[in-house]
């Protein structure tokens, strides 16, 4: 029923279908998620056709007013676009600062957007499981892109980026910015860097670009022998300038990234990606759940606390600390 | 017997005892573990008052060279030096490239001094382990200075890292090292930038330090709050030049060492690490051994290529492959 109104119904009955899903999907009784697991298994042949876009970027840098343009945008070119968002800041504090629909007045009442805040709890891995999940529900049910955005802080940009087909990094044309997207590591994970507000200072962004694309040079060179070379079957990390909300460079962002994945599709590295992001995504799912396991282990459970504080005493080393434990949850 | 030939025996016993006790240590025999267990427990109120120096540097920077002449000093103030390695090839190809005797001539045949190369074979979870264990040997057997040494390639810094008080990064005057050291993220791990070779153009190693340290003081500012404001009491990552090979620096060197441990010691960061590192370590340990038994238990082993299949061919979600096997395991 669910699946059926999920890829086959009309727009109101599609949209009731999906909420009701995700439900589901996020639910933690057990039964629901014995549910959710059939309707997922049920929903997977119908996913795996949308392009999967990360976009990240730090506070104020103009997120939502870029996604509300390229959505318009690629809605007029006959798309239909899925925002979903993960938010690190929600798993401490239960509550969803991103993808609310205040912050995309435009884009979220069209009835070709589909717009999903960030699910409000659990660890960042139990928040990223939960929006790979909506993502499958949003394909399913023939939204062709899906906007996975989230804040450049603490280490959800890794866990969007494991999860899409391109990853964007939008950035303000100011070098303190760049190097601190460096310094993270953030810069490596990008597809694409996109200079916002490049309308405000012209000549700081122009800099800026050139910047960022050496830099970028620098890290396809040394670090990834898949860049080496200047390979024209393979993709080298770019960098535009726009103005989101002048409207500016927004066609020029989409060139690029049919562009990817154009590219990508070709050398077969779009399949070989998703294959790795799949296997990776089951075993961090089980290792989280291995270590849930032997939290929850009663006679682990009893003696956790004495061993660590034995071990930070230093009367016990730690790595007998942690075979003793194991020796326990036999 | 092998507890009091390490901490009480002449010499030559001592040494005796500690490589029979490392071999212990490195052996995979379930009853052997045993007894290293009880022996790293018995040998553990002898350790923690070394300190613990962590050295990384890109094959060619000089590493060995600079290490013999820092040993080579520090037996002159009166120190003993322990020289061990994590080789991350090691893991890998089974033989180790690092600490071998040949290339520390003269420090390798002082009776002052103890080199041990990197244990060869196994996950770096294994080596690094096999590494700490070794520390404590080391430590208890009155070496007040142990020196982790690794090739500035793959994670094996993360591992020197997070065993040591102190890591040292050893570069070569070039830019381009020290953009490849910001770009993986050990430049932001150094306590102490080293620049070797720095005769052979000391323009070009001049302009590096500045480069480095102001790389270094950004860092500092924008990631990591402790450095903020420039607190006296804080350490503050900091840049040397030497030349290992013409015995110049060494000194200064020494001094920085000294000033840091001095400094941290007295705002009581000294501890607070190791008391981190201890736990962190036990995780790890843990972690890593639910990872083996999981991927040992039958019914996972029997299951495990097929699930891993239907996830890789997009007939199983992953999140609902990882609690199938999940179950498996209970």
């Amino acid at each position: 029923m669910l699946l059926q109104g999920i890829t086959e119904g009309n727009p109101a009955v599609q949209r009731r279908a999906m909420a009701k899903a995700i439900t589901l999907l996020e639910s933690t009784r057990a039964d629901h998620r014995l549910q959710a697991d059939e309707l997922l298994t049920a929903l997977l042949p119908h996913t795996g056709r949308a392009l999967r876009l990360g976009i990240s970027g730090v506070p104020g840098v103009g997120k939502s007013t870029f996604i509300e343009a390229l959505g318009l945008y690629l809605i007029e070119q006959g798309h239909r676009v899925a925002v979903l968002a993960i938010d690190p800041s929600s798993t401490v504090s239960g509550g969803s600062i991103l993808g609310d629909k205040t912050r995309m007045e435009r884009l979220s009442v069209h009835e070709r957007a589909y717009i999903r805040p960030s699910p409000s709890s659990g660890t960042l891995g139990g928040v990223a499981e939960k929006t790979r999940e909506a993502m499958l529900v949003c394909e399913a049910a023939g939204y062709d892109i899906v906007i996975v955005e989230t804040v450049g802080v603490g280490q959800s940009e890794t866990a969007v980026h494991g999860m899409t087909d391109m990853f964007c990094l939008l950035q303000l044309p100011n070098a303190g910015d760049e190097l601190q997207a460096i310094k993270k590591g953030v810069m490596e994970l990008a597809d694409l860097v996109v200079i916002n507000k490049a309308d405000l200072d012209p000549f700081a962004a122009t800099r800026a670009q050139s910047q960022i694309q050496s830099s970028l040079r620098l890290f396809g060179q040394h670090g990834n022998p898949e860049h080496a070379h200047h390979d024209e079957s393979l993709w080298q990390p770019t960098v535009v300038q726009l103005s989101a909300l002048q409207g500016q460079g927004v066609a020029g962002f989409w060139q690029q990234v049919s562009r990817f994945w154009q590219l990508q599709t070709d050398n077969g590295r779009f399949a070989a990606k998703r294959q790795r992001q799949a296997k990776s995504w089951m075993w961090e799912r089980i290792e989280a759940g291995l270590r849930q396991r032997f939290r929850d282990h009663p006679a682990v459970k009893a003696q956790l606390e004495n061993t660590t504080d034995q071990v930070l005493q230093g009367r016990l080393p730690a790595s007998t600390a942690a075979r003793q434990l194991l020796e326990l949850f036999h």
